[in-house]
């Protein structure tokens, strides 16, 4: 497969290329990495973007269902949504969270949308590595929107914040006592939070779950340029549909001032940088673990300064020693 | 000075030794630096232990204060205190947050305790280590209860939270909508919060304020082996001295259950091994950085990669080339 030419089929909107273009891109062999490289190269030198919303919850809270309400409104008004989702856990349960495309029928054979479900392999980072030239292949085959959805296992919130313009978090509706199992750092990641299943006999307990977590998150967190309100909470209803259209609006405005006031460009700066510096202090410690002696070395320095016995610092040192020059 | 003879003499108790030692520690001279790692290594050995304590809150809240409140309390029971500061910025504002040991000179008077001021000089990275290697000094000279505070200057409040064994966060007394200033991610890491100046005029507004972050916590985190109450939030004086003493002792209760549970021992694990991580890749990066022509290279592949045109995981390739049988 000849990488600039499939990127070219992408770019003028083939959607089967795309998917060949994706499958690519995750291959694991290593002979299609330098074709993956120069596809994703074309793919980025198409310039195109596409407003990258993150979408996290506990299993259970309705992600799907949400995604497909979304999907379908924004179908209907004629954006182009792509779906992606991260899930580095799909290797070993046996499903992919999205790969059992049933669960989003509808939205799958709504015109303009790709489902793209998780990589079925990888480690959490290199998931994110891939899921990053992804977005990029997506945003050159011309989408409008990309949500990538992740069910939160180990890291992959975070990686997922790091990937996207918006962070979202979906939350159940839940008695006053059950309200937990939010993991540290992803409540202070979030951009916006919405309460799920705000319909039927669950309508009252949404509503003051929202009304809690408006008032905690008062307490904990206010970002700067985001309005005085600080974290928005909105309620919605897969199931009637109500709210979907209201929190997609709170979406698109808060990309559009953010957009306006250059903390998108700065966002996505900052993501490109931090991914290089990560990539470069990774490839480096690959590198240098080729290095005669040197994996033997950390062994046993990990070990001596779990114990306790040798301070971090020596124990670099004595590691470090080992490359040429390094004196 | 001889660095192992000097770990002696702090071991023995002698308080002068002791800030010889910690000055040989912070020195940016580079023919002092062997010395002091022979005398980390000789204080390490001593294999003493001390309950350390991070202590951290917005200027204004009352830290200096509580600390010579419960440090009084502590000397008082016969334990000894040492307290540490980490300020990076003190170097640049000209004035450390301990350099004025006015501000405690009760405390400085009282018997068995040491106070440190943060090291006038460095980076956070730099300090970071640095305190990292006094606590073992300290710990050596045989302290109960070592207090590192920082007034949360940049990432400092993180750094703290990885040196030590308890976080505790002070807040002030606030009006409903007042409440703010806490920095993302330091909520999250915290073990405890007291709410500061529960006294007088302020006495209510302590009171709503300790309240309101007791309801908000306990909707966004309740972590592992911590009982079924979640996040502690107690109240204390420091003029009064009320609450001051029920502080202590559910720190000593949160630090006993911790320790015997071996959640202690596994955060100390965890910290020493990430400083380790941490410590090798930086050096591995300094290492890099002196290859010819790698600064260079890394510069010109951050700008493209800031710009978009270049992926970070190319722009990495592209540095990484550079590495001898890098392919």
């Amino acid at each position: 497969m000849d990488g600039a030419s499939l990127a070219a089929e992408v770019i003028a909107g083939d959607r089967r290329a795309l998917a060949r273009a994706i499958t690519l891109i995750e291959s694991l062999r290593p002979d299609h990495r330098a074709e993956a490289l120069r596809l994703g190269a074309a793919a980025r030198a198409s310039g195109r973007k596409a407003l990258r919303i993150g979408l996290t919850g506990t299993p259970g809270v309705g992600k799907s269902t949400f995604i497909e309400a979304l999907g379908l409104q924004l179908a209907a008004q004629g954006l182009k949504l792509a779906v992606l989702a991260v899930d580095p856990s799909s290797g070993r349960s046996g499903g992919s969270i999205l790969g059992d495309k049933t669960r989003m029928e509808r939205l799958a054979r709504a015109p303009g949308v790709f489902i793209r479900p998780s990589p079925a392999q990888g480690a959490l980072g290199g998931v994110a590595r891939r899921t990053r030239e992804v977005l990029v292949l997506v945003e050159a085959a011309g989408f409008d929107v990309v949500i990538v959805e992740t069910v939160g296992v180990g890291q992959s919130e975070t990686l997922v914040a790091d990937l996207t313009d918006l962070f979202v978090l979906l939350i159940a509706p839940a008695g006053g006592d059950e309200l937990q199992g939010v993991k540290r750092g992803i409540m202070e990641r979030a951009d916006m939070l919405l309460i799920t299943k705000a319909d039927g006999a669950l309508r009252e307990a949404a509503e003051r779950t929202g009304a809690d977590y408006a008032s905690a998150l008062r307490l904990v967190r206010r970002q700067a340029g985001d309005g005085p309100e600080g974290l928005q909470v909105h309620l919605v209803s897969a199931l009637t549909g109500e709210g979907v259209q209201t929190a997609w609006e709170a979406m698109r405005e808060l990309a559009v001032n953010r957009e306006a006031s250059g903390a998108t460009a700065r966002r996505r700066l900052t993501q490109a940088q931090a991914a290089f510096a990560f990539e470069l202090r990774e490839g480096l410690l690959s590198w240098a673990m080729q290095r005669p002696g040197l994996a033997e070395a950390v062994a046993r320095q990990m070990a001596d300064v779990g114990a306790g016995t040798v301070s971090p610092e020596v124990g670099a040192q004595l590691v470090l020693g080992i490359l040429p020059d390094s004196h």
